[in-house]
């Protein structure tokens, strides 16, 4: 999430922030063969949107100690670790990309702005993960109706979703059920990693199958940790998104 | 695109079709140990919407002879080869995964899926990528404000979007101006296979950098690609698709 | 691991290994048309080595309960569900490949093709991190010689091997020491996944970066982790490794 | 391939070198702290090896204008573009790994070694696939005889490598026949990048399928390409390739 100046970096300590924006800033500097006062006024100049890196860390939308199934211990590490760390790096890689030089190496670009989609992906999905986390798992709106059109059933949707998250157990991946403009249809995709979506879909229901949000407290049973989560989705929130998305179609 | 019934399949050959329908219907049908009848009737029964794989290729929006430095014989292949080739294969793929059996192997639907993201994302991004040419390249509008605010000034996002260009040339990938809505922004995203994409993004300009791109008019020369790219934006069509996106943002 | 005809399967129930069978097998029989006699004589062929999925689940070579810092129980459910669930994938993938028709579609062995590698490189890559475990973690030997060479010292060997692990840290991917024979050197390689790999280099020194290879004892800590592998090193078995990749060097 | 000192950095302009020198030991030298005579004698020092990047650009082992069906024009610019291109990378990737700071973050750590794994293979992979170019096709010797123990039969072999490759016509990736030593077997392998490759394989027999290797002479038409590919090699290679590495096995 991007932040408001206040908010900015409230999740990288001070130190960090300073550390990074020395050595960038230091580079930056002799690259471009400034010294003395012109160092000073390069390092004055507003960073532009795209690389200022501010995005604030979003706490829990829900008591983690409430879950059904899903471990408070589980939940904050998931959150506190693998979530705030993705939005940590995200700001330094924004950062980082808005001082390389005009000259850089095209492996340079390349590789910071692969980073760049990793942790974005990641802060996002993570997100989105959470805050449809915390209702009763009961499907039913929007959302029920779409998936029922697309696959035939809830049954059937949910046999997909299971077997497709099946499928990323041991490893890593996202399952995304994600809103299509143009056809009005929600579908479930699957995803290697952070940085697999479907393009121009908006995600409506987001599931973690990194093993970071379940071996705590399921070991390497993917099944259990999939009924878990199957019994803690707010649909209230997945048709709220739904309904946001479909209110204006791409003509 | 999905397409009506009268249109499905328009690209795959009969042939393919009856191929691939009688291969994975025999192994559904002995999978589910049914026989005669029992087999007529499963064949009968309507394909849910999410396995009917009845997407249709587009033909190009633009006279392919009218394009600056991009010659027909490049751009008629890209478009009959490249992305046409993705859409039969996505129908086909859609269509194997509506034939697997309820206890497939994990890896079996992960595989077809991993192939239906690579196959959907490249048809999209093609269709988006053709649209957006058969311009004057002139950025000026909705788009070019955004940029504006996002890059500090059009010549610093134009840096940054060549700068991810090249840092592309001799393999594969995308780059993909996305709208993002909470933040009501655009910004340079850079993917490595037709894979990658940031979550929740509305892409509204397409750049394709993998080499059947530009390999038959320029070799390996990325940079006169992107000169003749970048004057071929029709960009009226990139504010057509931030308009559309912004008019309703998420809450 | 190959196996003798035997061992083969061992690690697949035989109700997994019918029921594939018969699935791949009527698939393919239909698709060729055949029935009747001409089926079961294509069941009786032998097949080639390259599609006959014999690999066989390599028992640990240590006791599980005397590793410093890493528990029985993450060590035998790291073994008995990723590693002998790779092994069986792998072998379900040949098999499958072996049965596909000569016309199949190119993503159908595409899709396969890129299944075996990832389950190849899983099967071999915990083999190695196994046996390469159980030890006292003292580092001394050819590769220590070899290290030295190549980083300046063993500390800048072991900085530069415990960034790239964290570098991993929170997903997926290994760290393999790989012996290059051109060179007769030893190199630190990241991974992502299990399909990369440096070409034609002989891993010596394998640490899994896998989250299931951790999260059990040291949830998202990574750096006790890297503390506990280290510790209990087999240098012995390292050193083996080398001292039979580099008597032949390439010419 | 790694160079002696005369002969380092031949691919890479002297301004290349000095800039990127420059660039990195300013930003290390900084990050440390130190001014004045401390700078000069951190600059002195000698690099290790793993951080030299004294690779050097193979010329190529035959006549360009002498090969079947595969012209000059493409050849030349597949290996002073592409390759070379890669291995000029490789050196400024190794050399800016060499100066990260201790505390270096780890996206900054694992974005560098990635882009370490995909040049060295991109390297690696072109200059064997280049030395197994030249000849005349005809497959006998050593590697035939271990085909055929693999896949029954040299068409089933070529088969198998004929639909690997063509699965991924259109994109990028290599096929590579790797020796593996436990088993002593050729196996064809699948690659979406120059990243992927069999762990422990030794590769005899490399056909790079990036599109910078055919677009030029057939465009989107792989099949003709294969066809040119497998007229042109130099089987004697790919034989003294497996006998080199089978001549000490693993034990």
């Amino acid at each position: 999430m991007k932040a408001s100046e206040e908010q900015a970096g409230a999740g990288v300590t001070r130190r960090e922030m300073l550390g990074t924006a020395a050595w960038i800033g230091a580079s930056a500097v002799l690259a471009s063969g400034l010294g003395g006062n012109a160092m000073a006024e390069e390092a004055a100049k507003p960073r532009p949107s795209a690389y200022r890196g501010e995005h604030a860390i979003q706490p829990l939308p829900f008591d983690p100690k409430k879950l059904k199934g899903l471990s408070e211990r589980l939940v904050v590490s998931h959150h506190d670790n693998n979530y705030a760390g993705a939005v940590k790096r995200l700001n330094l890689v924004q950062q980082e990309l808005g001082s390389l030089p005009p000259d850089a190496a095209p492996y340079q670009v390349g590789s910071l702005k692969r980073e760049e989609l990793i942790a974005t992906n990641s802060m996002i999905l993570h997100e989105l993960y959470f805050a449809n986390l915390g209702g009763s798992g009961r499907t039913d709106g929007t959302a029920a109706g779409l998936l029922r059109a697309e696959y035939g059933s809830l049954e059937a949707w949910e046999q997909d979703f299971r077997q497709t998250a099946l499928s990323l157990a041991g490893g890593s991946g996202w399952v995304v059920v994600a809103y299509d403009r143009p056809s009005d249809s929600l579908h479930n995709w699957w995803a290697w990693d952070h940085a697999h979506q479907v393009a121009g879909g908006e995600p409506v229901l987001v599931l973690d199958m990194y093993e970071h949000a379940y071996q705590m407290d399921y070991g390497a049973a993917a099944k259990p940790y999939l009924d878990a989560f199957l019994a803690n989705v707010l649909w209230d929130e997945v048709n709220r998104r739904v309904e946001s998305a479909r209110s204006k179609k791409t003509t």
